[in-house]
C-alpha cells in the first residue's frame, strides 16, 4: 500500500491508488459518486454507469458506508468535484467491507452522545472536528516538550506502581503486587524531587496519573496525562516563569502547525495565543474579589478553599490566565515550602484559566527537619516515606516546580465542554472500557 | 538563584556566583580547596587561610562532602586548577548541609552495589557515568519522537487502567476499580490498533507497561517503558523499515548530542550508528543457523521458542541488528495475520540485538472473522473483548506495528550488564520502593 497516493496529492493527469473509507455514496441514476476519505481529506470517484464494466460498478456502489476500499484511476480536474477533481475508477478492490449499520454517523449528519462516541472511539475519531482535538493534542505536547528543551530539562521517568502515594493513603488504586500492597502513583511528585538533587537539575515528566477521587463532573478524570516539571535552586517565581513559557509554547505550537485543525473545530479565527506576563494575584486579593463579585452565597474567609463558583467569577472578572499566589500554608500540601518571612504563608501558586485551574506549584521545603515537621502535622508517617526524606539529609538544594493537567490545557484551549473529549479512552467511576 | 553561573561558564576576571555540591576538600595546611561540582560541571574554590577570614574559612571548609553550597568570589586564571580556573570566595553560603556519613559515594571512589544504588538514586545520579546513563536516555526518547514526527504519525495515549488485558489474564497486576476488578495494561496493543482505523492512520505511544511476570533477570522489568507503532495501509515489511529508521534514528541523535555523555560512559570511541539495511532472517534459517553453532544442547525443531542461549550464538554470528521473520503462526499472538499463502507462516517479526531482542511486531489480522477465531483458538473469550473486535466489522484497513522495549534498547546501545541500570527507580519482584 506504500504507493497509494494520499486524496490530497491526486493530481489532474496522473493515474493514482488511493484507498480509504466511503464517505458518502450518491447515486443519481446514470451517474454515481462515492466520496472517499483518508486521513488527509477526501477525494470524489466519479461511476458512469453505461460507460464502465458492470462489474466494477456494482463493486464500488455496492458496498456500505465506512467500507475502506482501494481505487485505482486516472485523475481528472471537475470543478463541480468538492475539491476540483474526481477520479474515473479502472479498478476498485474493497479492502474491509463495514457492516450496513453502524453504532454512529462518522459523517457528521447524526449527533451521538458522548457515551456512544466514547464506546466507539474508532469510528468517533473519523470525524474531522473529532480528529482535530487529537491531532492537536499529540502537538500540544511536541511544543511542550519543545519548551522544556529550551528550559535545559532532562525528561525522565518515573514508576507508576509505588508502595504508597504522594498524600498518604486517601485516593489511592490499590494494586497486589506479588502478593504485596500496592498503589498507581496520584503524581510523580515526590520522585521528581528526588531526582533535582541529583546531578540532572532541571527534570520533566509527562505521564499518567492515578486518581480514585469519586467525583464525576467534567473536568475530573481517574486517568489523566500529567505534565510536571521540577528544577534546583528555583524559587516560586522562577516556576511560575516557566510554567507561563510552557502554556505559551503549547498555544504558540497549535497556532503555528494545527490552523487546519483549529479550523475543523470552527477556532480559526478566534484562536489566540496568551499574551506573556500572566498576572499574579495572591490569595488574599482572590478572595476579595470573589467576594466583590457578590457570587457567592456565603462570603469567603481567609483559610477557605476556593470553591468552583468563586474560581468561575474571578475568572470571568480576569478573562486571562492568572496566578493565585501566597496560599494559606494549611491548606497547601506538606511538600510545599512556607514563605520565609511569614509561615501562616505558602509559596504555593495555581496557575488558572479563567474557566478553572489547570496548575498547582510552588517552592518545595527542602529542610529535612521541616519536611519531617510537615509530615507529622499532615497526620502521615515519616517512616513511610523515608525513601523519599532521607535523600534529603545528604545536600538537597532549594527547589520548585509544578504539574500541569495535560487534559485541562488541551479542554480549556479549545474550549471543550467535557474534560473526557480530550482523551481518547478516558476513565471514571462508571467507565473502564474500552 | 537564577543570577548564579553555571561552572563551565566561569569565566577568569569576572565576579560569580557558583552553587552546587562539594565535591571534595582537600586541605593542605596553609591552603585548602574545594571542588565544587553542579550539572555542568567541576570548579575549584581556593582558601588561602592567612589572607582570608577566618569565618569565612571556617564555614567553607567545615561542610562536610556533598553539601550545598554557594559561593561567590573573583573567578581567576589557574594553570594547575583542574578546570584552569578556580575561585576566590568572598563569601560562602552553606545552603543544605550534608550528613558526615552518606550511603554511597558519589565522586565513584567507592564502589557500590546495585542494590545500594537504586536506594540512593539521588546520591547515584551524582556521579557523571549514571547521569550520563539518563541524559542519554532522555535524548533516545527525543529523537525517537523525532522520527515518528518524519513517519507521519500521530502521538496517542491509551490507558493503563484496563478491564482485559491483551493476552489474557495471566501476567496481570490486578487492580481494584471503584469495587470492580480491573487491571494494569501489559501492552497498548489493542488501543493502537483501534487507533489506526480512525482518521489517524499512523500513530505512536510512549509509555509505561506493566507485566506480572515472576523471572527475576537482569533482561526483564515489571514496569517498562514501551514505544508503539502501528500504522494503517502497513505490512509487515513497511513495519520493519519503520522500526529500523527509528532505532538508527536513536543511534544517531545520541551521536550527535551526547558526546560528552558518551565520555563519562567511557564509549565515545567505540560507539557507532548502525549501517541500514539490517538482515532479515527467516525463523527456519534462524533454527538452523542456530543448531550449527553447536551451542545448544539439544536441536531446535519447527515451532520451538528461541532461547535466550540460542538468541546470544546466533546475535554473535550476526554481531549486528537483525530481524527474524516468517514465524511459526502458532507462538505468535493471535493478532498478528497468517501469511496469505501459507498459514501456517506468520507475519510476524522480531528485531534482535545481537545480545537480546528488542522489538515484536507484524502485520495485524484485521479481518472480523479471521480475529475472532484467533481468539477462540488462543482460549480467549472474544465476549470480553467485544469493544475491540467489533470496531473489525466497521472498515478496519490492513494495518502493522511493533512494540519496541525502550529500556532494552537504552541497555542496548550501551552496552548495560543489568536493565536496572536504565531505570531510575526500577520495579521487580523485590523492588516496590523507591
Amino acid at each position: 500500500m506504500e504507493s497509494r497516493t494520499y486524496t490530497t496529492d491526486a493530481t489532474p493527469g496522473d493515474e493514482a491508488t488511493v484507498a480509504g473509507w466511503v464517505h458518502e455514496i450518491r447515486d443519481l441514476g446514470g451517474i454515481a459518486f462515492i466520496i472517499l476519505r483518508d486521513t488527509t481529506g477526501k477525494i470524489q470517484i466519479k461511476f458512469e454507469k453505461d460507460e464502465m464494466d458492470d462489474d466494477l460498478v456494482e463493486t464500488g456502489l455496492g458496498v456500505h458506508r465506512e467500507s475502506v476500499i482501494a481505487v485505482t484511476g486516472a485523475v481528472e480536474k471537475e470543478e463541480r468535484a468538492p475539491t476540483g477533481v474526481e477520479i474515473v475508477p479502472e479498478n476498485v478492490d474493497v479492502v474491509a467491507e463495514a457492516d450496513p449499520e453502524l453504532p454512529l454517523d462518522p459523517s457528521g449528519k447524526v449527533d451521538s452522545e458522548l457515551p456512544t462516541r466514547l464506546d466507539n472511539r474508532t469510528l468517533d475519531l473519523r470525524k474531522d472536528e473529532v480528529k482535530a482535538i487529537f491531532e492537536i493534542r499529540a502537538e500540544l505536547l511536541r511544543s511542550v516538550r519543545e519548551q522544556f528543551r529550551e528550559l535545559n530539562c532532562t525528561e525522565i521517568n518515573t514508576p507508576k506502581i509505588v508502595a504508597t502515594g504522594t498524600e498518604g493513603g486517601t485516593e489511592l488504586f490499590p494494586i497486589t503486587y506479588f502478593g504485596e500492597e500496592a498503589f498507581m502513583n496520584q503524581s510523580p511528585q515526590l520522585f521528581k524531587q528526588l531526582m533535582v538533587g541529583s546531578g540532572l537539575e532541571r527534570v520533566f515528566e509527562i505521564g499518567p496519573i492515578f486518581r480514585a477521587e469519586e467525583h464525576n463532573t467534567p473536568r475530573h478524570l481517574n486517568e489523566a496525562t500529567s505534565i510536571d516539571f521540577e528544577s534546583a535552586f528555583y524559587d516560586e517565581a522562577d516556576a511560575m516563569d516557566a510554567c507561563e513559557s510552557v502554556v505559551i509554547a503549547a498555544y504558540e505550537g497549535i497556532a503555528e502547525n494545527c490552523q487546519e485543525e483549529l479550523e475543523a473545530l470552527g477556532l480559526a479565527e478566534t484562536f489566540e495565543v496568551p499574551d506573556e506576563g500572566f498576572p499574579r494575584l495572591s490569595y488574599e486579593e482572590a478572595i476579595e474579589r470573589i467576594n466583590a463579585t457578590g457570587e457567592l452565597d456565603e462570603q469567603l474567609v481567609w483559610g477557605d478553599d476556593l470553591p468552583t463558583e468563586g474560581e468561575r467569577a474571578l475568572g470571568d472578572e480576569m478573562g486571562q490566565h492568572y496566578f493565585i499566589t501566597e496560599w494559606p500554608s494549611e491548606i497547601k500540601p506538606f511538600y510545599i515550602k512556607d514563605m520565609d518571612d511569614d509561615e501562616q504563608l505558602s509559596t504555593g501558586f495555581d496557575l488558572m484559566h479563567p474557566s478553572m485551574e489547570l496548575v498547582s506549584g510552588g517552592q518545595r521545603e527542602h529542610r529535612f527537619e521541616h519536611l519531617v515537621e510537615g509530615f507529622e502535622q499532615q497526620g502521615l508517617d515519616p517512616e513511610a516515606f523515608e525513601y523519599y526524606t532521607k535523600m534529603f539529609r545528604y545536600g538537597m538544594p532549594p527547589h520548585a516546580g509544578w504539574g500541569l493537567g495535560g487534559e485541562r490545557l488541551v479542554m480549556t484551549m479549545l474550549g471543550l465542554d467535557n474534560i473526557r473529549e480530550a482523551v481518547l479512552f478516558p476513565r471514571d467511576r462508571q467507565r473502564l472500557s474500552p
